[in-house]
């Protein structure tokens, strides 16, 4: 049975607040996810809480309700709690009717099944919670296999990314590494790493993409170093038509993607070129 | 001569600081720009701001100098202040060495020449300002003519969508209306209103898109109403290949105007597809 708790000192109440840090995450191996939508995402992909914390709306909430005996029947702590104290570990003034504290899955590289997909991202000294959750939610929908960042990039498992990945975070897999591990790995099996630059005259629609093909995203200020975009097999132009020479980190994630991904579709077209179309 | 300011109590400070409120903003009819990059983004499109806060660093640096003397010769309020009292006003722990306050442009939807460019963007309801930056920036990439904001939109002049749209608030320009204004707008004149929708078998990349394209993006939480799809000339369908059934709306307007663009270019090929890779 879930305990009642009232009192914002409640030692399970402050260890959930405390995900909120990321050194806490670390040392708990947790993190926070927030919403029913997300938390029932995860348990469908085969995830539940360690702990669950939700309002007494949550409690009379069907599925919300499902989720919390599960959690429990699978030895999680469950507390139901009024929501200015779910606020308070949220961090929003508008929280959700619950929130569930994961374990953090183990992010090394040598996890990764480079096969299981055609598609990777790679995101190097990504900077923003919020691009990295959106690249997640993005490599969802794109049929990636998950997201690989490299060298200090922004926690995946952060309140923010977590949001922002939309559920994401429990579908795609989250690898980290330096970069010179990661292009050890990268060589020892077969990849294609792509980068975008303005360094090339090879248009993002003409290129060939293979499989598996792992495309790489750089930092939000600076954009790639020099020496990483060198070790690409592949460097390809997004065309930029206004005054701007360059996209939002996730935007361009995107793009990319849909593009690896419309180029591998169809079948008989002697072209990447869309039709022209006379308008 | 720009004064030197070394109070937070000197009113052009206080002035500047209360920009980041809408209230002040409207009333004001200015908005803050923050960071050198932007600010001669500005001035190379032609626009200056009519106050410029600088530090003594941006004081030495000669573009910023020479924005600050164009500033001062156009009628314009210079002052040079503290790092500390730059951060106050643009609410950053690691201020830029110059910030301007900028004019608001008419936001009339009259002033809208729709055949001056082939592609414009429409938002209806984006609630994260984050997301409408996002938009201008990709905008500007695409060669849009701007964005349109339909019903309670986040400010486009705010500080958040000022920062993301990475100077594109200078490119691109900016309009706000009630949707039945909107459509009145759109049908007197030539215009395909293009919405992204689960509910159609229109593959985004088989579409003919025509021009001026409007790309129609919905609220982050629900998307488009089923009234404003029923008002589309086309709907088209984004593949999802993964658990969810919706993307981030700045990489749902991105991919869509790269693909509109993409469909535009070329000549010869016969299809919308782009070519099968066996990989």
């Amino acid at each position: 049975m879930p305990r009642q708790v009232t009192a914002f000192s409640n030692a399970t109440v402050k260890r959930l607040r405390s995900l909120r840090d990321k050194k806490a995450r670390r040392s708990e191996g947790l993190f926070l996810a927030e919403g029913l939508r997300i938390i029932a995402e995860a348990r469908d992909s085969g995830r539940l809480p360690e702990i669950i914390a939700f309002s007494a709306e949550g409690a009379r909430h069907p599925l919300c309700a499902e989720i919390i005996a599960a959690t429990e029947a699978a030895g999680g702590e469950a507390i139901e709690t009024a929501p200015d104290i779910l606020a308070k570990m949220s961090g929003k003034d508008n929280p959700q009717m619950v929130l569930g504290a994961f374990r953090q899955p183990d992010t090394a590289l040598a996890l990764i099944d480079r096969n299981a997909a055609p598609l990777w991202f790679v995101a190097q000294a990504l900077r923003d919670p919020g691009n990295v959750g959106t690249i997640l939610r993005t490599g969802d929908a794109v049929g990636a296999g998950g997201l690989i960042l490299i060298d200090d990039c922004a926690d995946p498992f952060s309140v923010e990314a977590v949001r922002s990945s939309m559920g994401a975070i429990f579908t795609q897999q989250v690898a980290a590494a330096r970069w010179d591990e990661f292009l050890l790995w990268l060589r020892s099996g077969a990849g294609q790493l792509v980068g975008t630059s303005l360094q090339t005259d090879s248009d993002y629609l003409d290129a060939t993409y293979k499989k598996p093909c792992f495309v790489l995203i750089g930092n939000e200020q600076h954009g790639l170093p020099e020496e990483y975009e060198a070790q690409c097999d592949l460097l390809v132009k997004l065309p930029m038509l206004g005054r701007a020479d360059s996209l939002n980190a996730a935007v361009a994630a995107a793009v990319m993607g849909f593009a690896v991904r419309a180029s591998w579709r169809g079948g008989a077209e002697p072209t990447g070129r869309p039709r022209f179309v006379p308008a």
